[in-house]
């Protein structure tokens, strides 16, 4: 499902947070694992705990270092609790799924870091964006396991829902049709001075936000067309 | 921040498992753990993997079944692969969460079964909904603490997001309001016979489609009331 994804664990210390890492993968649909210099790999550990996954850890590529683990990709997203230490524009979790699903025919990495440090500020200038995922102030210190089956689990969840909305949804409106609309609803209020110089800053804004936010279908656009339509041909009579 | 709400696993094989749960629960502002006829526990492997929070396991309540864990609590929510097998009403996760944060007054058990066998048919009847996280269809099987780990997430991060937007929501029109415009509006389409006695039905119908999915606010009802009372004055001119 998710072959264009891969999940880079960067210096992980404990091999039982990478057989706990291939397992929350597969049950999100997600089969590639790259590994950058692990403490310890191939392991019995990792494999105890990759229950019926073990062929995600069998065929995960290794690295020696983060440069060449990315060097492949066109997309690499970096984990880190601290979004806001580095230049690098970040993302909140809703942005960063949407910004996945949208570039599915790009190959991303997922970076996650050490389980005590993270990903390092060298590790950080590899990566295009930054994702921090919400915590609780009070204690921030997500499992490394725990921080991918987060983010598998909203990339598969949406996933869902973005499908199922692509085989229900009608078809949206084009911007171009959605401003011809507005520029006409503009119009004829300028003529019934509902708009007047001194308000048709603040007005055409509101006007833009209210019909922006409505979600409108094509069919929708040409009802309110004929509206227009109807009630200017009446005016001019 | 979650005070209301419980986790209860309910025979929990592995201490380790108990240990990743409460960090899971951690990260995301919950202190209630409940713990039925574990297998072992107190354990130092639950220690060792529930890293800075040992308060929670500390102060974990023990019970020898899960009828004595629940009586209680206002709602119970199972947790379960399989929620079509038992005839308790089941949730989507979205729904799950909406619920549980709209009754944050009444104490509410999250029960999440054994590692390998769930929870079983008796248990399922102690709930009154039941709730299954969506998995990629190849393989289902979701780590305890994993289960744990996305629910909480998702408690938390809605939470955020419904503070937040109560903060800076602008208060919406109520339906009253609404139909009065959508009433308005259509008293002018039919003068300007934009609807007519055959398409009446089917235009009114996809004109209340259209303002109310749009969740139009107070300020902008006021403001597509202003554009129909000048359209009006103009027209009767």
């Amino acid at each position: 499902m998710f072959s264009n994804v891969h999940i880079v664990l960067v210096n992980p210390s404990h091999p039982g947070n990478i057989g706990s890492t291939a397992r929350a993968m597969k049950t999100m649909g997600f089969n590639n694992l790259s590994l950058v210099n692990p403490k310890e790999f191939p392991s019995t550990h990792a494999d105890a705990l990759a229950v019926g996954c073990v062929d995600i850890l069998s065929k995960a590529k290794l690295f020696d270092d983060i440069s060449s683990a990315v060097e492949g990709s066109n997309i690499n997203i970096g984990l880190s609790a601290r979004p806001r230490r580095a230049l690098i524009p970040s993302l909140s979790i809703d942005e960063c799924i949407s910004y996945i699903i949208q570039n599915n025919k790009l190959t991303i990495n997922l970076i996650f870091g050490n389980e005590s440090s993270g990903l390092s500020n060298d590790d950080l200038l590899l990566c295009d964006h930054i994702v921090s995922l919400p915590t609780h102030d009070d204690y921030t210190s997500l499992n490394l396991a725990a921080a991918v089956q987060i983010l598998t689990y909203e990339l598969h969840k949406k996933t869902i829902v973005s499908n199922s909305m692509k085989k229900t949804k009608p078809k949206l409106a084009t911007s171009k049709e959605r401003n011809f609309f507005i520029k006409s609803l503009i119009s004829l209020l300028e003529y019934t001075k509902f708009i007047t110089p001194k308000n048709h800053i603040s007005l055409t804004k509101k006007i833009h936000i209210l019909f922006n936010k409505s979600n409108l279908e094509n069919e929708e656009v040409n009802m309110l067309m004929g509206m227009i339509s109807s009630i200017s041909k009446k005016l001019k009579k």
